[in-house]
């Protein structure tokens, strides 16, 4: 049993009293003295989980350093005195300065280093990546460590990659020359592509929530649904090599029943569809909902895979011949030192989740 | 690049206008329309950390289901619609039903596992254990999966052992007449202990915040403070069995700068004690304060530790000598099916930890 202070919710109540009935006028641009007398005044970025009765609020300094509009969302800017800028799109968190390396890491890393550990390119070889939405161009500026990709990177709102441009070091990424950025729709993208028959070796969807629940406990589904659903994802399918080609994607929190139920349908649909190894792994990064945000990696093909039995779950234990972590670690060697998050141990451990998490994904039948 | 939906934040800023205004006399008792037209209203619970602007709320129904006010703190409990009952203790969240396993389940498996795997007793052997604090009896109902423990269990609140009878099933473990249930102050019982030269197998610190941050940046040392200075951990030392006594304790979470100097100079006390393999383990856990708290597990002498450079970065990997973890899965099938969050692959797992907080609790030069 744990105990925070009790003094801090005192002093929190009172800080709010002063918050909402000042501001009642100016709903959207809520300020409020942040304790310390005579203090800069905060910001309160406020994420609400509804459905769970939970909300997670962030202090930022009142003056955003960037609005804008663009044709899909308000694009803001803003900084705060622990977790640096704050990146939000229609007031909803995209990510903070400090914590976005656990998130964007792992979306890159971490199929690369699958990619790697099974499939070595010849000396000399290319490896043609994929990332579709990401339009603050973190990922994308991981993947380019490893000097033989060429990426070609799809995001449907142009003002987030300016905006991202002038606000944060990882932006440079789209300077470099082995990027080829389009700014349309990924999912019409991915359909051109089938058709154009090419293929990827690695493709990384970070992409929006596909939905959200209202106050009432309607299911609304949102844009990005269209990047979640069977037919995108067979043509992720298509998109990849046969020869171990792998997906990687935004997979959103277990802590979240509907969620938890989105990630037992989307491990269902990707085995359909023929992929191997798919697999959830989990990210601790404490300014996304919970605490907690997870992903789906797939394989195109690899039979090597082993279905370990462990206390009654069947769950795939990377360590037992699906990945050779010889193979990682030396791939590691080559960009450790770079990585604020990202190793190979946190990549093998992203897959040990809590025994109902497993029990829920993996049917312990299995 | 993850979205959150922006429209639950404009309706939580509406719903915060209702309440601090309307409660503006009673900010003790702030209850709120949940959103619900005709819904019942709810009562918040905050958690704010001040030093990193970061809070959390959770919303219970507003009438509590206890209320007790003991020499020490006040004790509440409420009834949420996600995370079952909700123990309060001055205001401070202490657990929710739903996902106290998270953290009882590691404090009380991890330090026996652990022991077990190096140590096992001879057939019908007893296990000494001693519990610090905890007083709603989780960790002391987890430790009694295993047969032949007997457990000391001292805790200073009375009031909150009788709340945590009354509403928690948990509780019945102070039923078993393998507990000696001690209701006094827990560093003056190990003092006594030690005077007695009495002997543990596996000792459980499961103790209240030692410090915590004031709105003016000063550090208010807690009543728990005296369960984490060196005097204290010197008693714990000696209270061990000599071959592989083993002690575990609640070590705060790394997102926090100050608790993270803290795990750093825990780690050194530790060593300087004289414990072998003194590592900082992670637990995922939505409700406490950035969705992660640590623990510390430390061995009276395990001479077998393998510190192996993974990255440049010099960390204890279990899988590479201090435990056997066929011995764990061995163990494990006896409790199997008892636990939501434990099992030996996320025992292995929670010393895992981000690149950058491995750098920092682990001296890469080492």
């Amino acid at each position: 049993m744990m105990s925070m202070s009790g003094k801090f919710k005192l002093w929190v109540i009172h800080a709010l009293l002063g918050l909402e009935c000042i501001h009642a006028a100016e709903p959207h641009h809520d300020a409020t003295d942040s304790g310390d007398a005579g203090a800069q005044k905060m910001k309160r970025v406020i994420e609400e989980e509804h459905e769970i009765g939970f909300i997670q609020t962030l202090l930022v300094h009142p003056t955003p350093i960037s609005v804008q509009q663009s044709d899909y969302q308000t694009i803001e800017v803003y900084e705060s005195d622990h977790f640096g800028k704050v990146f939000l799109l229609d007031e909803a968190l995209q990510l903070t300065e400090r914590d976005a390396p656990h998130y964007n890491e792992m979306l890159a890393h971490v199929p690369m280093m699958e990619y790697l550990a099974v499939q070595q390119p010849d000396e000399g070889g290319t490896i043609n990546a994929l990332v579709i939405g990401g339009g603050d161009g973190y990922v994308t500026s991981e993947l380019l460590k490893y000097p033989n990709v060429v990426i070609d990177h799809v995001d449907l709102d142009k003002e987030v990659i300016n905006v991202s441009k002038e606000h944060f070091e990882w932006s440079s990424a789209w300077e470099d020359e082995r990027v080829n950025l389009i700014v349309g729709d990924g999912a019409a993208f991915v359909r051109e592509q089938v058709e154009k028959k090419k293929k990827y070796h690695v493709i990384v969807q970070d992409a929006s929530d596909p939905f959200w629940y209202d106050e009432n406990g309607e299911k609304i589904i949102l844009p990005s649904h269209v990047l979640y659903d069977m037919k995108h994802f067979d043509g992720i399918y298509a998109l990849l090599e046969d020869s171990n080609g792998v997906f990687m994607f935004q997979a959103e929190t277990y802590n979240i029943p509907s969620n938890l139920e989105e990630i037992q349908t989307w491990k269902k649909s990707l085995e359909e569809i023929g992929f191997d190894g798919v697999r959830y792994g989990s990210i601790a990064i404490p300014t996304y909902s919970t605490g907690q945000i997870g992903f789906f990696v797939a394989h195109v093909s690899n039979k090597d895979m082993v279905c370990k039995s462990d206390g009654g779950v069947c769950t795939m234990d990377l360590s037992a011949g699906l990945i050779d972590w010889t193979v990682v670690s030396s791939q590691f060697e080559k960009i450790a030192g770079t990585t604020k998050y990202y190793h190979p141990r946190i990549h093998r451990s992203a897959f040990d989740l809590p025994f109902w998490v497993e029990e829920a994904i993996y049917d312990s039948k299995e």
